[in-house]
């Protein structure tokens, strides 16, 4: 019997999907059977015909979750997470952040999770199954795309016989993968761009696209090589510090988040005050939790009494749906493979990237990252550790 | 006394003013009165206090329709029109196409008008005035930013961890102003660019912005070497000759506009519904009298059946009103310095581009061009001939 995978059809308003049909089709070849639940592909602009021409089998959304190996782009809803059996496997950004009891009882109920926030992006052979990375991308290089949609000017320079425009400022709070990509792409569009960034280690990167760097004095990182939370002493003197390079600026990127907590605000009420009128500030980090901007608000524009303009920007890989479909498929794909050998599956939670990755198994709470998220004892630790 | 110079505030929806607070400086050095209407600038960021502080007087709508020289971007309502007196000049972009009684009328009034969309493209001199070219510059920097807002997948190529995405080949449907500017910022974005037009002469100006030149077996051009209307059966072949370009593209942008008529078809049924799902078109020929793309609606975003995408694009220059009010104002600028000389308004007929530009002076119709569109007869020509 060959393994069965599935493709959910995600919840209404999200468009992406979590198998394409060129990965169906490489998963067939690969002697996988493929459910794809009807109708899954469709915001991507990926038809049924395109999946059945591919090799899957359409499917109710009942018949895509009691595949071997169901895959998703977010967590399904909890009554759908509840018909999962023993021995199933769920891949996709489930985000188990502050959902310790739902985790507990899906470990309980004996279901495998891997949850692409859980990936460590510090070992090179997992930056192929990096969803987080490839969807951040996106976001980055559509934040871009908004900004110059809502700036009411041009963005490169342009010297026409009515006379000169000069090229937009554009400043980049943050140059991780979704602040690099955003660099990047202003910098295609004509931009004059600078990345800002808290880690002396983002210079190069920053410099490499052409970029100006502006490296805060307050440096601090956690053990993945990410920004670690400042304290409020720090925040308050990096808003500070923020104020006089955003007033230099016209366009104004920030992407700070922190999977599941509230996003720090980097950008406060007087540095939106200060700014010139048609300042457009792309607030990436914004969500039900709060934003980088002061003021902003999710998936809403803001424009305030000084004309500043602030996007909330909502869920951006979703919008571009096709392309962030692709990357996250293969990213899919990719955990397939790796997790799959000899038609079986197998979790081995010795391995550096499994033992982040692998959220639930075994009946517990696998992952090392998640277990000190949720201040697991130390004392259970070991037990687990006595046990293998 | 100072010649006096205002600017109107436009209709609700339109952002961008006639006269910039740069503009207003140097007007106001050059000993030009300026009234501006209050709440002008506003569309386009510049607050009245913009303007005082750049010399101007803030006035009522009225007071600003009394100026010598009354600057508007659009024709203002007839009621404002009526109220406009012998001895006073308008100008702006006035559609005077398609409107011959109301022309005749401001004639018979005294009323001197100067219309942007009659000034000769074949005169250089008149380039520094021409915001016909300068607004068309900004419709196709804009298109593209739609375009590629509205495309689910990356404009430029990405070589990624999980992949690499393949760029966006992007059709530029005409390549006049708008077209070319649409072609150069799609290169920016990272896309593979081809431009086609009818004309012969474009294929350099294609190539010179690294695209590939497709142009057109059918090769027609008026006297300002603009393209004219083709004929029923010139118009299918072109269509036909389409179909094979658009099929190998993703993003499609038409730009045909003929001033107060029907926009040419130049994408057919046809080739919307054989296009490949998430096909992006924009059409900037879409208008109330029809539009380039065949089920194109202005305004409107529509996806069909198939899965195109097509958007009616509406008045674009409005959207990215600061650098529009920028350059327009410059035209503006340049046209007021060219038809006054020491401190006096001087339209003189004789000059080759106020022949064309001015629609109405001494009681008439004073455009050549105006008069040849309307049908004016030679005797009439002649006798205007004598007279002068």
């Amino acid at each position: 019997m060959p393994l069965v995978i599935s493709a959910l059809k995600e919840k209404k308003g999200e468009n992406r999907v979590s198998l394409t049909p060129d990965v169906v089709s490489k998963l067939n070849k690969k002697k996988f059977k493929v459910v794809i639940e009807k109708g899954a592909g469709q915001g991507a602009f990926y038809s049924d015909e395109d999946y059945t021409a591919a090799g899957a089998e359409l499917g109710t959304h009942l018949a895509a979750l009691k595949a071997d190996i169901v895959t998703t782009v977010y967590r399904p809803i909890d009554s759908d997470l509840e018909r999962l059996k023993k021995g199933q496997t769920l891949i996709g950004m489930l985000n188990p952040f502050s959902a310790q009891e739902l985790f507990t009882k899906i470990a309980s109920a004996g279901v495998n999770t891997l949850s692409f926030e859980l990936l460590p992006r510090t070992v090179s052979r997992a930056q192929n199954m990096d969803a987080n990375s490839s969807q951040k991308s996106i976001a980055g290089y559509k934040a871009v795309l908004m900004a110059a949609n809502a700036y009411p000017e041009y963005f490169p320079m342009m010297m026409t016989a009515a006379g000169t425009a000069r090229p937009a400022k554009v400043l980049v709070i943050g140059a991780a993968v979704a602040g690099l990509q955003a660099i990047g792409t202003a910098h295609r569009l004509g931009a004059v761009v600078s990345g800002y960034d808290i880690r002396e280690d983002a210079r190069d990167q920053i410099e490499s696209l052409a970029a100006k760097a502006l490296i805060s004095s307050v440096q601090v990182k956690d053990e993945n090589g990410y920004a670690r939370a400042l304290n409020d002493d720090e925040r308050k003197a990096q808003q500070a510090e923020l104020e006089g390079f955003i007033k230099e600026n016209d366009v104004i990127i920030t992407t700070a988040q922190v999977p599941g907590q509230k996003p720090p605000v980097v950008v406060s009420k007087k540095a939106v005050e200060a700014a010139k009128a048609g300042t457009v500030f792309v607030d990436l980090g914004s969500s039900d939790l709060g934003g980088n901007v002061e003021g902003s608000k999710p998936e809403t524009t803001v424009t305030t009494k000084n004309g500043a303009i602030i996007i909330g920007a909502g869920d951006l890989p979703s919008q571009i749906a096709k392309s962030a479909s692709d990357m996250y498929s293969k990213n899919i794909e990719n955990t397939i493979n790796y997790i799959v050998k000899d038609e079986k599956l197998s979790l081995d939670l010795s391995d550096d990237v499994l033992k982040d990755l692998v959220a639930t198994s075994n009946g517990e709470i696998s992952s090392a990252f998640l277990r000190r998220r949720y201040g697991l004892s130390a004392k259970e630790e070991t037990k687990k550790e006595e046990v293998k």
